[in-house]
């Protein structure tokens, strides 16, 4: 690798938009893939994304901006994937550049639907590359606070610490401080977790439970997620670290959220298709749910908000017994 | 002790409010002393507290209301404390009945101004209570939402289980699950640090800082209780438990919290005085920033928040100058 990576950022949504946004601080050029050209357009004659994040101005100087994704991984060391996890298998199929030594960092926070696996997993085994070429970025972060340079704190995981580092140096800023770990399965599997909790969240609301009790759910979520991590990757970790509980209550408890926005919507009586279609994108922890609930069958940790989530959004169940009945299980 | 115990509540706030109308669901009669007779004439004839939770309608038939706090003590073997810790001092120097053979239970949430204890400490050191005697009613549980009968979970805290188990058992009910500990020192620490914590909040909320920063700042603060806590009672507990953290996040995250709105009116520029004035009432957290402080001179546990706050409220700092060096200490 040269002596100074090059970055390039795959996804022209809220969060790509944000990491474009930390990555100019630091770098004097930088790739930025995605598919949308009316908004590749846009953003060299206005100097900002049209969709997400519209008061954020960018230099275009710095910016290689492409509707071609070989275009990208080819300028780039570092290869940031900020898509829907559900665009992210397509997304590879256009690739005919190779990803060999190439630094792979997931800033997905989701589950590949095809695969059920998380981004670095499936990174590792559909593409063959080595844990210390993969890495994940993860929050507590709104990309809405990105754009208004309000202070945020991210964690970069990756098995190799000092790619966690260059990747935390080149996002790091005045308003943006990167803490490493190399906690890769942990982290990704939090934020990935955390969505489905904001689920629950949103559906608890949606039914009329209040505050009170959304603090037991997430007082029992970040439970929950402890006991799940163990058993898919046991190693130290404090799961009070921003990266997991930060991570859950930033999501839990945001009324911007997605994911809580689509379980509010079922809370409220929607039908998880009819919920779906109201918000013309599918919630990342729709898909959590089933590879979660999946996968600990396997497991077999103690997880009634995951099951729970999982009865009403893919066994048809209603919402307002099943949550009844998980009360009885929460303390 | 009768077969049945009787039960007394101390106290005419929102929180006392919110215990009377649980105890009445479970008891034929109770005790409620409170200072105001304008409020007690106000409850006999219209069946509702005029100043606080006025939606909840009593059974005064019930209720033994009386602005003598001696003769509620008379009346009952178990008697909730839930007024400000500010006038328990005063409160306790009227009474003339003895408190020996009473089962004391908190829901206080503070420290005693006077003593510097917190108030189950109180209660030993000063008036000899055992500990088998005294116990905790903690949330996470706002008042308003008991009056509006959404569903909460309390935990009742007591060295003595059955003492527990029958406090529990009082204040169950549809709406209410109500857990038991023996962690007496540990749960009424954390009500009393979650309330520094929520000061902090507000402060950073007043200074500008967005929802990453604050959910960075919970993580961190859970954090910060556990070293602290263990320092003052080392015990086996699960700091992640609804006493702790949910207790936590349901005043870090309030915007009712009164300890969130003096610390957001701290942020915004007020001074200490003149937040306190225009809030009439002092917030619990400003007396417990200055005993968790000055404990924490013996335990020395790390507590960097607990510190900013102390600096702001007690040592004339600047809240914004001081939130800056405690965002590098924060991860």
């Amino acid at each position: 690798m040269k002596n100074h990576p090059k970055f390039a950022v795959v996804g022209g949504g809220s969060w790509a938009t944000a990491i474009a946004k930390m990555l100019c601080v630091n770098e004097d050029e930088i790739a930025w893939y995605m598919r949308n050209e009316d908004a590749i357009a846009h953003i060299k004659t206005h100097h900002h994304n049209p969709n997400y994040l519209s008061s954020v101005e960018f230099n275009t100087k710095k910016l290689r901006l492409t509707s071609d994704i070989n275009e990208a991984v080819a300028f780039a060391d570092y290869i940031i994937f900020a898509i829907p996890s559900a665009f992210l298998g397509g997304e590879l199929k256009k690739l005919t550049e190779s990803l060999s030594g190439k630094v792979i960092f997931s800033a997905i926070k989701g589950i590949v639907p095809e695969t059920s696996l998380i981004v670095g997993e499936h990174f590792h085994e559909v593409y063959d590359i080595p844990y210390g070429n993969i890495g994940v970025i993860t929050g507590p972060c709104h990309a809405e606070e990105v754009a208004l340079e309000r202070l945020s704190y991210l964690t970069i995981a990756c098995g190799d610490e000092e790619k966690a580092k260059v990747m935390a140096d080149a996002l790091s800023g005045n308003y943006i401080k990167a803490k490493i770990t190399d906690d890769i399965i942990g982290t990704e599997y939090a934020a990935m977790l955390k969505n489905i909790y904001a689920i629950a969240a949103g559906i608890a609301h949606g039914l009329g439970y209040g505050d009170n009790f959304q603090s037991v759910l997430m007082s029992n979520g970040i439970r929950e997620m402890k006991r799940f991590i163990k058993k898919v990757h046991k190693m130290k970790r404090n799961i009070n670290d921003s990266a997991y509980l930060g991570d859950l209550l930033v999501t839990g408890y945001s009324v911007f959220s997605r994911n809580r926005m689509f379980g509010n919507m079922i809370g409220k009586g929607y039908t998880v298709k009819s919920a779906m279609m109201e918000m013309s994108m599918v919630a990342e922890g729709y898909y959590a749910a089933k590879s979660a609930f999946e996968l600990n069958r396997k497991h077999k940790a103690k997880t009634p908000i995951i099951d729970a989530v999982h009865a009403i959004l893919y066994e048809g169940k209603e919402a307002r017994p099943v949550f009844k009945k998980l009360t009885e299980k929460l303390d």
